[in-house]
């Protein structure tokens, strides 16, 4: 078998086809351009029996992903990342099945090390060597980590209200940083400029193919580490989308293999009550969101006004039956700590944000509290240390406690 | 088979036998005790491809840890860690087999959370419900998380200079959090009157018998993880020295099970020159080490002026061929950045301790260049925001880069 069963890339929304042997961009149209793979061959040739023998990374579906060559990938060890339990959290909020995927634990600290691998490891294959990218800061992190380890130049672009520590990632990493007065919208912008300008391609969300592929390994990992059983409801931080609409072309894929079966996983997009589009054109029966005004959210990496994958998002929550949920901050700090402090699963405000979610969910009926809910923590809580407070006493080295 | 070999605990100088199946804590004589097991059963009865059906957790050696049912576990999904090559910083360096065990990507960020897992689950199956104990921040951070996932009550006193983000991970686990103006042995010492006035389960490094056993499952890994292969040196930071005497105990196991043979990896401890203890002593060919006075050092987590494991660190790397290197804070600082740049490998100040050191080694001769060098990162450089300093330009939204 291909180490990728990768053919072309195909229009999100006209189905126009283009060649993936060469470095692309969107659509003519404006639309992302999604990866297909020659899964009729993948079902014969493939087989799960074969991930037994495959390292223990996001890499082990490489059938499935765009790379060409084991040569080829990028690699910080990512992937696998544990499924925990939440067993007292859980019951008391009512949801004794709740899980959570827990990407604190990858490279750089968030699930964007998954994109930034795939991403980082395509554009080398095909050739880029300089690119730029928007970010709230985790996205920058991760890709510049993995620029670095592939050897690309980097620019990226970051709202000055971004996470301190995301800075120093970059910056770490040899890329060259720069804040915005602004929002992401606002430095995709200067790095739509930069690119004409400097030549620089540019890998913003959805605006290149690949990072989409890294995500979306999450929908392998959950359906593999639930022995190919899914649950009944996958919850995800909505910013850009790409982890919710790569989960749902994941576990697509796995069913045209015919590795899981039944009904898919209700998917519900979670948003901050300040910035919350999805919500917002969920609510209307809008296809498409508008941009959302004065943007605002202690869950940084989901203050996101608009993207381009908006209408791929709403598909996937309408076909599987989920929905659109806006969370308040106050909400997302306090199960942020009620998480925390019941089962030790300290969350970012973006992970906790889901939490809010389920929470409500379940108080208002939509959830009966039966289902196996898991929620994805995007990311570790050590780059927010202002979602907690601490101030313990200081004792002299001869007090008692 | 058993799902743990546990046989008894035995003192670490003098052989002294203790029951396994009660609360211990050191020997009569202010040793250390070590948990031993039937490791001739185990070696007819267990076999590394039983391995295949384990859990991708440290747990799956469960086997030669103490704990004696999968039910008692408690675990946040810790373990096998990746080993990332360091390609272009290696061969920078003159060290082109270098290779670094990242265990900032474990539950806690950092390899504190294989000590708290293995302890905490210990401790509730022996029937303890109170614990406290001494930290110089990250395992304070790992115990107070798996604290709260087993239900037990944990008190944490820190130095009040310690990473200020680990203060508001025991705080958000709900630990009772006191600082100390003073070091971590003034923190032992107010532990130690609080557990002999409140009733608490004094859980300090070496002074309980199972923190030793979580981390030893560094040991394994490398092995498992190198197809049974070691390499040539193992670089480690060295504070309390848990994860030092812990590796070498797991590997002389695995060597009496057969699974592994040959040389042992020669064993490096790394201190700070602002805390070396265990240099000194090496260096002096002494067995026991005096504490350091004015203890200081960027690397928070190896600033230990003293401990009772002095004397095991000090034989595991005689017995090896190893040795014992002092590196500056500059060169720390320096190294950590060269490596993230370089690799896109991005270390806290400890793991970073030991790049320093092979460098420092490559350039005395002391390693030649050939060898097959793996470093230990202790932890997540996300809780050490002043390693790295970033000043990027602040653009408005209409300006160009």
């Amino acid at each position: 078998m291909p180490f990728s069963y990768l053919t072309h890339l195909e229009c999100a929304r006209e189905g126009t086809r283009y060649d993936a042997s060469v470095p692309q961009r969107l659509c003519e149209c404006g639309s992302p351009l999604l990866a297909r793979y020659d899964l009729d061959a993948a079902r014969v040739e493939w087989s799960k029996d074969a991930l037994a023998d495959e390292p223990h990374t996001m890499w082990r579906y490489h059938a499935l992903l765009p790379v060409q060559s084991a040569d080829a990938v990028v690699s910080l060890g990512e992937g696998l990342t544990p499924i925990l339990d939440l067993p007292h959290y859980g019951r008391a909020i009512g949801v004794p099945n709740l899980v959570a995927k827990d990407e604190g634990q990858l490279p750089t600290g968030s699930f964007k090390a998954r994109g930034a691998s795939a991403g980082v490891s395509r554009a080398r294959e095909l050739g880029i060597d300089r690119i730029a990218m928007p970010t709230n800061g985790n996205a920058g992190a991760a890709w510049s980590a993995y620029a670095a380890r592939a050897g690309l130049e980097m620019l990226v672009v970051m709202p000055k209200d971004a996470p301190e520590m995301t800075r120093k990632e970059c910056v770490a990493a040899g890329a060259d940083l720069r804040l915005v007065d602004g929002l992401i919208g606002d430095a995709g912008a200067i790095v739509a400029r930069a690119a004409d300008r400097h030549g620089y391609f540019p890998v913003s969300t959805l605006k290149e193919p690949y990072r989409l592929e890294g995500k979306k390994t999450m929908g392998f990992e959950i359906a593999e580490q639930g022995g190919w059983q899914l649950p009944d409801v996958i919850v995800y931080p909505a910013g850009g989308g790409v982890g919710l609409i790569g989960i749902a072309k994941a576990l697509r894929e796995l069913a045209a293999l015919g590795w899981i079966s039944g009904p898919m996983p209700k998917m519900v997009a979670v948003q901050a009550a300040g910035c919350a589009p999805i919500v917002r054109a969920f609510e209307a029966g809008a296809d498409t969101a508008e941009p959302w005004q004065d943007a605002h959210t202690v869950a940084f990496g989901i203050n996101v006004a608009s993207g381009v994958g908006d209408f791929l998002m709403l598909e996937a929550i309408r076909a599987t039956g989920g929905c659109a949920v806006a969370v308040s901050d106050e909400e997302i700090l306090a199960e942020l700590a009620a998480c925390a402090r019941s089962d030790g699963a300290f969350f970012c405000p973006e992970g906790a944000a889901t939490l809010a979610a389920v929470k409500q969910l379940r108080a208002n009926g939509w959830l009966s509290g039966d289902e196996r809910v898991l929620v994805i923590n995007t990311g570790s809580p050590l780059k927010y240390p202002d979602a907690i407070r601490a101030d313990p006493p200081l004792l002299q080295i001869h007090d008692d406690v």
